[in-house]
């Protein structure tokens, strides 16, 4: 099967792309000696964790408790959930945890202490003000590290690094998510012998940071299909992004420049990631079907099932003759964001001939 | 079983506050003296879909063909499949005619007059420039109506009465749009005797259209859950709400005012669509766990798995008291977008008590 057999819109993985991207993160780290604990809320997708995982402990990072099952399933082990704990799901880990599965939580604050009980958990730290977390110098750091009963050590996220505008100002960040987790770790260990694990994470963070002294692992997601996002930022180029959906032109309204498509925002997602970056790519870049980008058309706008192509300049004269009936492929602003509309990937290798469908994972 | 007793995130449907809003639409469309078309694409359920289709015709709309695949296999058989037609969608389309399914397809163009080919046909009419179709005194439109070898009638969507500000302006719109498919509808009549159908369609026309002379039904989807984007146009007031996505509080940022829950943009979606209105409900606005707003509190911004909520005037001494482990249900912005994210609604009625749980279909 070829994508021009297809019914739209679909989502489409260039497994090339993405294994090229997984052996850039592998090499990078382990020039590091650092470990990777790829975070699977991305793909979603067991083939593509196992790609990720080659060369690597086995480890995984989630999101939610239904990848945990999903991946516990498959034979995975050690799963971090890397979101704080909620006293509704503290019997569904326990569950986890009886079956085999070395299921670590992650909590900030005294009353998640009282009710993880003896659960193995990290704490979160606050690197940069942008989420959860306790600051690396808060004086109730190392009362909290008392209160935890198996304490594990210390995780952060360095979430500002997607607003960076350089990959020097990544590295800036990234030596600050070092330095914030370090000190917390510093100060725990004082406190718990056993709080030896030192985990940062973000993809921008990952590629760019100067060294990783102190830090035993890597978190990373979307560093396995990049976006547009990404791009902006210059963690990637456009043309290292692995994931598109593929969308049919419908009609026009050739007075505006408009090539509508049978992909809108239920298909791409209503992220709008790039808006405040330097380069607005609306809902998306479009491509051929072939995945070369048509200069500087976009998605400018997006009902549920709709996309209307113009571009970038507004300019009618500027769109490219477009028939009813062609296919194109729209670069998505975040890939997590646009994987997670779509049930499974129609995998392809650098050209329309479908090798494979992969199945995601959904919900919680 | 109760809310207290789910894991969070979860999806939230208040059925007494759904049953009144279609009730509601019902009466108004009686008196008005026209049929209604549920737009399933909101619901994506049977349930909801039976309760709207009460005393109607039958005939519902879609969005996709997975939607015409699963009410065709729950019984109904007078479906608009209103995306305008891609190629790669003409055989499933005649497959699903083969199995009994009065399907009716949607074009603005001769490129898809040509390969429809006999399939049952409404063209899109253009009535406020916002998206796909034909201007009603287009000199192409009676070609297009001669091109069309089975052409069923007409079909518009004043999808900018989104964007108003007034229920008199909205009436407004309203009687644009109805003027533009009935002009259009003349025009192809005179071409082909068969084109009966008048069909106009969004919820706020719908409830504040004066009248519809001319019009044989109307489609509406959004109107049995609305949501806050039509609250923001005073469509409906915030207690009419049915949809909430139900999440817990797992931390604090004690010195910014902020409580972190657990339902992020994954939960809720990316839609920001009350961004562009006068009150900008960030990501949703937050309730307790029984339904009543929490004064001011809203989503002030997402990640994948994480909800930040904070008083809407940013100031951290407005916050309420929300301990770890408190319930709030957030109300959506967009009930198709948020919806659209879960795979099921936990129906409950004024209370916390889990009646049902009503399965959602999603993909293409």
């Amino acid at each position: 099967m070829t994508l021009n057999e297809l019914e739209t819109p679909a989502l489409v993985l260039d497994a090339s792309i993405m294994e090229a991207n997984v052996a850039r993160l592998r090499a990078r780290l382990g020039g590091l000696g650092v470990a990777l604990r790829p975070h699977v809320k991305t793909a979603k997708c067991d083939e593509v964790a196992k790609r990720c995982l080659e060369g690597q402990p086995g480890g995984i990072t989630v999101s939610t408790l239904a990848e945990a099952e999903y991946f516990a399933a498959r034979g995975v082990r050690d799963i971090l959930y890397a979101v704080g704990l909620a006293p509704n799901k503290v019997r569904h880990v326990q569950d986890l945890r009886r079956r085999g599965v070395d299921l670590t939580v992650v909590l900030d604050n005294l009353e998640q202490a009282r009710f993880v009980s003896d659960l193995p958990c990290l704490i979160e730290v606050d690197c940069d003000g942008h989420r959860a977390g306790v600051k690396p110098d808060d004086p109730g750091l190392a009362e909290l590290g008392r209160a935890v009963k198996n304490l594990r050590g210390v995780m952060t996220h360095a979430g500002s690094s997607y607003n960076c505008r350089s990959t020097e100002a990544i590295a800036e960040v990234a030596e600050r998510e070092r330095r914030a987790v370090v000190v917390a770790s510093e100060t725990l260990k004082r406190e718990k012998a056993s709080a030896s694990v030192v985990s940062v994470g973000s993809t921008p963070t990952a590629h760019f940071a100067r060294h990783l002294e102190g830090v035993t692992e890597v978190r990373a997601g979307v560093y396995v299909f990049f976006d547009l996002v990404m791009a902006g930022i210059s963690v990637c180029r456009v043309e290292d992004i692995a994931l598109s959906v593929l969308a049919t032109v419908i009609g026009h309204q050739r007075d505006k420049g408009w090539a509508i498509t049978d992909a809108g925002w239920m298909a791409m997602s209503r992220d709008r990631g790039t808006a405040a970056q330097p380069l607005d790519q609306g809902y998306g870049l479009a491509c051929d079907a072939d995945g070369r980008p048509l200069d500087g058309v976009i998605v400018a706008d997006a009902n549920q099932e709709h996309g209307i192509l113009a571009h970038r300049s507004g300019e009618a004269g500027r769109m490219p003759h477009l028939p009813v009936g062609t296919l194109v492929r729209i670069l998505p602003n975040h890939a997590c964001a646009t994987g997670a509309q779509h049930a499974a990937y129609h995998v392809v290798r650098g050209s329309r001939r479908v090798e494979e469908r992969w199945e995601r994972i959904r919900g919680w």
